[in-house]
């Protein structure tokens, strides 16, 4: 049977302000209204029954990934909580580990969630002479024909270009990012290809290597055959790669050659190449006035009109708490300044102004002395916890749906236009009753002290502090 | 007796995203908690008595420069409508002409309400030496030693370094704007000065010389001698400057040479200009994060996190509701953006998101389908108007301060953190009936259709439509 592993990791850091640390890239919405990882999922589906598909992520994203899999109808179980990222080895062991246990003969499709690619005919095709790769029990990988001397992507080097066997070329070395020199060597060679981190192998044969050649996370791995014993023993993992632990040392690796467009999003100025420039290089959208600006690139997700005049060779990137403004050949050190957010304790490193929440989402409006607003959305179906706040009164208006508040011990439909009021200290439960409306609330808090952690939670549909 | 003649008028185009046609940069705060039109009021104040301090400006700010004003106990109708802008003859000529009338022996001292001046002790002596120039029957100018070769202002050449007489020097004559190549052999000889606007004479002077050279404007102010008299001869008025239409001819010129930090606030650099920049050459501010930019300056009037990388000599303007972007040798064109918004009908160009009122101001927090959410803020003592919606309700939730109500017949007392509901079509007035506490309430909005002009208004202590 074929399964697909996605790689659901990441920290978020590259594309801050868009990506925050409680929100990293593979949730972001970059092309219409898919997450990247909803892409990816949607990508492999119809390669790979629904049911087969796994996600390794960060148990600190459970239910945004649970949220993002649910329109596709991936089992929960299939969601694969790393107590901490170890890695990409670790993670891909610990899939191929489980997988295995169930089925002995298992391919996996290994995906990174944060990838772009375009042309799903060209990359399904490429993925089937993958796996017939794979049935040959080599690891095979997708290569991408490098169009520029690229330093930010490993290279793969084939054993020659007529060595091409059936459907994959036999694979000499895998090297690292390499510098503009040697970059510029590779690609005037044919038989150098862009690393795409797109794996297909089985799962016993990845194990074999990963036992060949990383023998300690192996001795871990044959400890987990099951979901729930990975928090048990994950702390003894040390994080590696599978390029640099497995794939450089190996001597079975196959290399099928893409023909779809594909970037890994590694960085803003990534982004930028994928849009499509007007006749002065700008990527530019309706929100936007610029005069006499070249090569610059604006990405909004705030509802404000920016305007540029004179400017060149600028990334623009706009949120409504925190706005970056860039240099195109600084977008490396997007990251680094996320460092400096950390180490300033700013909250803008750490959250959107809008938070997801397993039952929706909140996004505050304004703070202001005893008091802070807040615009409440509830999914069909979700109620938030049975709680109480020590320092603070709640007025929640309806402005869209209908709610069902539980108050003290009487329970109230409240309906669109209508509002309650919630007293400081008593016990209260918002729900969302309907089946498909979101419901809308205006939650206007007064008190003295209006911060997050001011909830006692009685009862709770999701387990949480 | 000594007059001051504040000329209130500008478009607000220069400072645009922070100025808006509906709030121009004499009411800008750039400077700690006092308006550049309050900063030119209380710099003036030592020197003349508080009833003689006149202010024009255009009727649309009336309630604006009332607000500002009221601090200072400058007289209400001190304050000289213009139905339209017609440029600085006007103004000053009408203002001589309105005081004149009352005091023929009076001395005016002319002074824009948006420039910057540092130094209050050389300020006010080079009024008074202004003064007694005015007395010798002069139009007395302030000028500014040029310290670099600047082509945004007008200069004026004196007669020789040696003809000083008494204070002040007497003018050869006014030169426009210069090409770069004059303005730096201005700056090399001594007889030239930068024209800082800051005029002094008798208003029988002015007048007399706007008989001269612009004969037509004079035979108009003659009919006007009181101030409610402008709006029914104002049509009749070609806009002229007063430098265009009477200093480049007048021959009755004096020049004080000021010792003061002189600025007109023309653009976003000449702002750059007053503020101290760090090591990196930077005017920054503590919520903004830089990593490696030089020569860049960030203004900002929301509470947005401004990072920038990489970046170079860059302008960047930030509001709740609209950025700007600007290369520093750009600043000119901010005006044509702003044109280019005006005819784009894009509401950033006229208003910011927080409009002031008579009564105070409101803040749109947020919009949605069939919502809208505002915070108001009432002045103390200040209520709105007896109105009534036709198409939508609103929820009131008093954060700050008590609040009068008047709903239907009823008067209901609102406090903090409580609530009151306005039907849709119900009559209804909002006070604050405090002495000194301002009163803020969340105005949640809710139906089809929620803009502005849904109001009727059927008693109000401004005069409003």
């Amino acid at each position: 049977m074929i399964y697909a592993v996605i790689l659901c990791g990441g920290a978020g850091r590259r594309f801050w302000p868009f990506s925050r640390q409680l929100e990293p890239k593979q949730f972001l919405r970059l092309f219409g209204e898919k997450s990247l990882l909803q892409h990816t999922v949607s990508r492999i589906m119809g390669v790979v029954p629904v049911n087969n598909i796994y996600v390794v992520g960060n148990k600190a994203y459970f239910f945004e990934i649970k949220n993002e899999l649910a329109t596709y109808g991936v089992p929960e179980g299939n969601i694969l909580l790393e107590p901490d990222g170890k890695n990409t080895a670790a993670a891909i062991g610990v899939a191929a580990q489980i997988i295995k246990t169930k089925d002995n003969e298992a391919i996996l499709i290994v995906l990174p969630a944060d990838h772009y690619v375009k042309n799903l005919i060209e990359f399904r095709r490429a993925i089937k002479k993958a796996i017939l790769c794979a049935q040959d029990d080599l690891l095979a990988t997708i290569g991408i024909s490098p169009h520029k001397p690229f330093t930010g992507y490993g290279y793969i080097k084939v054993r020659g270009i007529k060595s091409q066997h059936k459907n994959y070329f036999l694979v000499e070395r895998f090297l690292e990012k390499p510098s503009l020199k040697e970059a510029l060597r590779y690609i005037r060679s044919k038989q150098f290809f862009w690393n795409s981190g797109i794996f297909v192998w089985k799962a016993a044969v990845i194990l074999e290597e990963i036992k060949r050649y990383l023998p300690k996370l192996y001795s871990v791995l044959m400890q987990i055959s099951e979901p729930n014993h990975i928090a048990h023993h994950w702390f003894k993992i040390k994080p590696v790669s599978i390029d640099y632990g497995v794939l450089e040392h190996s001597r079975r690796i196959g290399l099928v050659p893409a023909k779809f467009q594909w970037t890994d999003l590694g960085s803003w100025l990534a982004l930028r190449d994928v849009f499509p420039k007007d006749k002065n290089g700008n990527v530019l959208n309706k929100n936007t006035v610029s005069l006499g600006s070249t090569g610059i690139s604006v990405f909004s997700r705030s509802d404000r009109l920016i305007c540029t005049i004179g400017l060149k060779d600028l990334i623009i990137a706009d949120t409504q708490d925190a706005l970056l403004v860039c240099h195109q050949d600084c977008t490396e050190e997007v990251k680094n300044l996320v460092k400096e957010l950390k180490k300033a304790k700013r909250k803008e490193g750490l959250i959107h102004l809008t938070e997801r929440r397993p039952w929706g989402s909140f996004t505050v409006l304004k703070s202001g002395l005893g008091f802070k607003i807040k615009l409440i959305e509830i999914s069909p179906g979700k109620r938030l916890s049975l709680q109480s706040h020590r320092l603070r009164a709640e007025h929640w208006v309806v402005v869209s749906g209908v709610a069902k508040v539980l108050r003290g011990s009487e329970t109230k439909i409240v309906k669109s236009n209508e509002s309650i009021y919630i007293p400081q200290g008593m016990r209260h439960r918002l729900e969302n009753p309907s089946r498909s409306a979101p419901l809308k609330i205006v939650e206007v808090q007064t008190g003295n002290y209006l911060e997050e952690d001011d909830i006692i939670r009685f009862k709770d549909d999701y387990i949480r502090d």
